[in-house]
């Protein structure tokens, strides 16, 4: 086989699976997103600040994806959330295979949504379905206003872009307004949100959001 | 073929091309630094100040490495720089055999050091020699103090990490000190240097590192 036969059949494989997942996900009545960025755009800090402020009437699970350590998990843990630790050990983006595998660990059917943080990585999560329902990119007005062009592929994939750590823009040279731009050329669908996940600037949009993806994708299947 | 037999061989045929280009840059005489980062840690911007500051002994060549555009060369043209570029069309790292195939566009011969600038992503560039001298590796203060550990495999592999975007220092929680640690329990032979590429601290050592290395490297082979 060639290396272009395995990376087909690789991803065909992880279509399966993730088919699966997605009804799993699908039969315990839980929206699932999974959270796509560069290492360090504040994806944890978002979960910290979501689980902090979601109704008590959408309860929440966590997956964490990393290379190595269980550092976001004992965060999420020490916000009152609760999950389980994926640990890639190298690899650069979970699987569907690697979700599979803590399924069994989580208590689906006494949740509503369940966030996926995937490995940080801009580029490989996005070829790879989980079985989420949508997925949502994260980029840090700290990366510079000239990153939607260079990595387009995770903004074709994803329903909402969250343009996090807008409380340093005072600090920055950044261009908010060519960034959404440039999302919307290479998405048109592509949500767009203004967030601090840190400060709390856009949360409310934010947990509103979540809450209206629950409802719709309940109101779909019911 | 499994996927591991392919990824092994995939590896191994890099290697053999990463030692034809290392035996392609001795010959030539030239320092080869390979810059490896998350996307938006400030690999361009490093390269734009060290256009700036380099001795006009010391004559630079650039190699820019991207999924997509050719955003990262035009600034370092805009600065005087010459290069090319290589976009990966979704691939997420440069392989030896990419670096190869763009060398006949480079004059090497009147060149003391080439910089290659890694497509933006802080775990697959690490495992991918592509017969550089030094692979060093940016982090930017702005992506948070926890991240060596959870990508160790980066810093294994780096001569030198720089800490860039210490200016936004005064606007983050961040410990510098935590990350240095981490750094030296990783690789205690990986050099550490504060930098704002930006405002313009520590780059004289940056620029006294690069002299350094190219002293060293035609010492070993005069």
């Amino acid at each position: 086989m060639t290396k272009v036969d395995v990376r087909e059949k690789v991803l065909s494989e992880n279509e399966r699976v993730a088919t699966a997942n997605r009804e799993v996900f699908g039969r315990a009545d839980v929206l699932v997103l999974n959270l796509v960025s560069s290492p360090g755009s504040g994806k944890t800090t978002l979960l910290e600040g979501t689980l902090d402020r979601l109704p008590k009437t959408v309860r929440a699970l966590v997956i964490e994806g990393d290379v190595c350590t269980a550092r976001d998990l004992d965060r999420v843990k020490a916000r009152g959330g609760t999950g389980v630790q994926i640990n890639t050990g190298g690899g650069c983006h979970l699987s569907a295979q690697m979700v599979a595998d803590v399924l069994g660990q989580l208590d689906l059917a006494s949740a509503d949504v369940v966030f996926i943080e995937n490995v940080g990585n801009l580029i490989c999560p996005s070829t790879y379905d989980l079985g989420e329902d949508a997925k949502v990119v994260l980029l840090a007005t700290t990366e510079g206003d000239d990153k939607p062009m260079k990595y387009p592929a995770v903004f074709h994939e994803s329903s909402l872009a969250v343009l996090n750590k807008v409380d340093l823009l005072p600090h920055l040279a950044y261009d908010i307004g060519k960034v959404e731009k440039e999302i919307a050329v290479l998405n048109p669908r592509c949500e767009i949100m203004r967030v601090s996940a840190l400060r709390g600037d856009g949360m409310d949009a934010w947990i509103s959001w979540i809450a209206a993806r629950l409802a719709d994708k309940r109101r779909r299947e019911s």
